[in-house]
């Protein structure tokens, strides 16, 4: 039987070297994060269908992948047969669904405060083009049931030590909060069902300047009075100094809070990175209800993490107050761009051995086993007739040296 | 919005503790693995449905999870609508579809001999039952390109080591071939359609003995001479000498191959575990074509590793000949074993930092930090009001030990 060699639309095979980085990538990550005291937990990549459906996810829903019902669950001769009625599974969206549910379930046996890390692949059937695919990693840290700043202040200085750690600098944080957001444009006038229109033109303003947003508020059905004044804030708010939030009608908590996290976060920053009160900063997802925060990176035109408080989502599906705060890394986006820097993960060297067809196999691995316990990678070739040829190939696959196996002491050589 | 907190059916949550391990027993095997020369790689879970269903996976095929056509692909108002008309993908079942798929598709990009692993899970709509899921890992490496016996001695020995190097000792290779099954059955004066039944019954030998063999033989409408040649064969073999295959139709060449490998496999493993011969050993897959081997554990009845030659496999996809062979550990199996044996992962010691709200957060961080480049994983948590409570919790939820905030020197105490 013939098959399709290709993976699945959108999906993507990963070859050793790629694979290579990436893991290391992954790992840093992870054991920054475990020596700061969060935990690493696993939930499967298969949800139930009305958990997904049920959630806040914007247009992500559309984006599901749906499993179908099996045996006799599944009735395709019934009449006026909807999508519903084929599906009962799906492949997650997001990581914050499942630990959603996963610390629902188990709160029994977790840490009062839980500090969650959790890294997986998740599915969304976009539309295919180059550089974006169906099924892309997530690297998440959250922090549940802390009301306090103190858990923005670890997300943040942790997920600045993992960049850190991986030579990733020129970084700067960018935090604002949904609450600050509300204030002002209510304090300008706007309606509540206008809340959300006004914050996606306002996070255009670094692309389309003070300018741009004003001819956008004008096309709009708004008071002239409440766009005045907004522009006036932002033209204020410049500097990034929050004591004129407060005449705009930001609580005074809400300040302090943002003061705290700022001040304790460049403390910590110890000048190796900034963080900067940016009022301009939305992020997408409606369930935000405190600080939100993005990282950018060398000016690139987008953000590699991003997060923020949501205290109303995972108490909402069992009905109780439970607050939570997340932060994400965008794992493709850092893991491309290290690889555009010519980043190489470290690891043990690969070495060639090559051998002929005719020694007894357990005295060439018995030499191999030798240059192992050296802290070598060793891999086995069979000499092949055009050696040259072979040796050029494996070095352009990822291999650093070669041998030729001989009884006596081998001689290492570069590849290249 | 209430949700589900469970997991989708057959699925499950990982927790801290269990993960650790888990992760622990995944990397030394990848470790050891890539040491031995072996190159991770990485397929989609998600793959196109006819690769799936057009392989030879027998009973696995019934438990695929189908993914739903989407957008104009889907039309559920179709006439004698039948489950083709709705799937285009589905879950993986095994591993080695994936390989088989991504050696095809990138071997241009690859060594002529490819050394892969390849971990992950996979995925089975089996009935629910205790200990049994629905997505499970495998463990797999597998030599592609390599028709001779050194193939089978570096699978055999690298997954040897990696269970050594696990301490999981008291286990033995148990390795027969497809070929001289084929030909002792043959010489008997069995047909070629019975083949399969008569395999089926000789792997029950550990189980129902020579006279449940017999019984079971008989049972069936074979002939009587060709019962008893093939008993007085079992009663000959029982020791495991080779040397009475020839009496049975075995080509020299397929005798002289098992030799090889079980002298160097015996040379390598130093005493340190056997490997051998077993005649009934059958493996149910039927794309075997040469050698297929298993890892017994401590008598247990069931394999913690199993695999064999596939040669007709990869080459079949693409209308050539491929020679490959692989090795599978099943993890979860040897995750089990291990936890039942209460193997414990070394990591760094867990401490828990208490502090009071009233501190600065910095400060406490700062302090944190001291501790982790000492090789400490730390956890900031604040002060309960019932300390004694909250470090009892803490005790059983894999921290080992605490100490209180202050600005000296900090006093670090176990947890239990």
């Amino acid at each position: 039987m013939k098959i399709n060699v290709n993976p699945a639309k959108g999906m993507r095979d990963l070859l050793p070297i790629e694979k290579e980085i990436r893991d290391h990538v992954e790992k840093m990550i992870i054991n920054t994060y475990k020596n700061n005291g969060f935990q690493l937990i696993e939930t499967p990549v298969v949800e139930n269908i009305d958990n997904l459906l049920g959630s806040k996810g914007g247009e992500n829903l559309k984006l599901i992948f749906k499993i179908m019902k099996r045996g006799n669950k599944l009735n395709i001769t019934k009449e006026n047969l909807t999508e519903s009625d084929l599906a009962e599974l799906g492949l997650r969206y997001d990581l914050t669904i499942p630990l959603s549910r996963f610390y629902c379930n188990h709160r029994n046996e977790l840490p009062s405060v839980f500090k969650a890390i959790q890294v997986g692949n998740v599915f969304r059937a976009e539309r295919a083009q180059k550089g974006r695919y169906r099924s892309f990693k997530q690297c998440d840290i959250d922090i549940i049931g802390n009301p306090d700043c103190d858990a923005e202040i670890e997300l943040l200085t942790s997920t600045a030590k993992a960049l850190t750690e991986l030579n990733v600098s020129e970084f700067q944080i960018r935090i604002n909060d949904r609450r600050i957001l509300k204030s002002v444009v209510m304090d300008c006038g706007f309606s509540e069902d206008d809340f959300e229109i006004v914050c996606i033109i306002l996070d255009k303003l670094d692309k389309i300047g003070i300018d741009g947003i004003k001819n956008e508020l004008s096309g709009k059905d708004f008071p002239s009075e409440s766009i005045d004044k907004l522009l006036s804030m932002l033209d204020e708010i410049n500097e990034g100094d929050m004591n004129i939030l407060s005449k705009y009608g930001v609580p005074e908590e809400v300040v302090e809070n943002m003061k705290c996290i700022t001040r304790n976060v460049t403390t910590l920053a110890d000048g190796k990175y900034d963080i900067i009160f940016d009022f301009t900063l939305v992020r997408g997802m409606g369930y935000y209800t405190g600080p939100i925060f993005e990282i950018a990176y060398k000016g690139l035109g987008y953000s590699i993490a991003g997060g923020g408080r949501y205290d109303e989502m995972i108490g909402g599906f069992i009905g109780e107050k439970i607050p939570a705060v997340g932060f994400s890394i965008g794992f493709e986006r850092l893991v491309n761009q290290m690889i555009e820097d010519n980043y190489k993960s470290p690891g043990n060297e690969k070495i060639v051995l090559l051998y002929d067809k005719e020694e007894e196999v357990s005295a060439v691995i018995k030499k191999a086993e030798e240059l192992r316990t050296n802290g070598y990678s060793v891999s086995l070739f069979k000499k092949a007739k055009k050696v040259g040829k072979q040796l050029n190939q494996l070095a352009s696959q990822g291999f650093d040296k070669f041998t030729m196996y001989s009884q006596d002491e081998l001689e290492i050589k570069n590849l290249d």
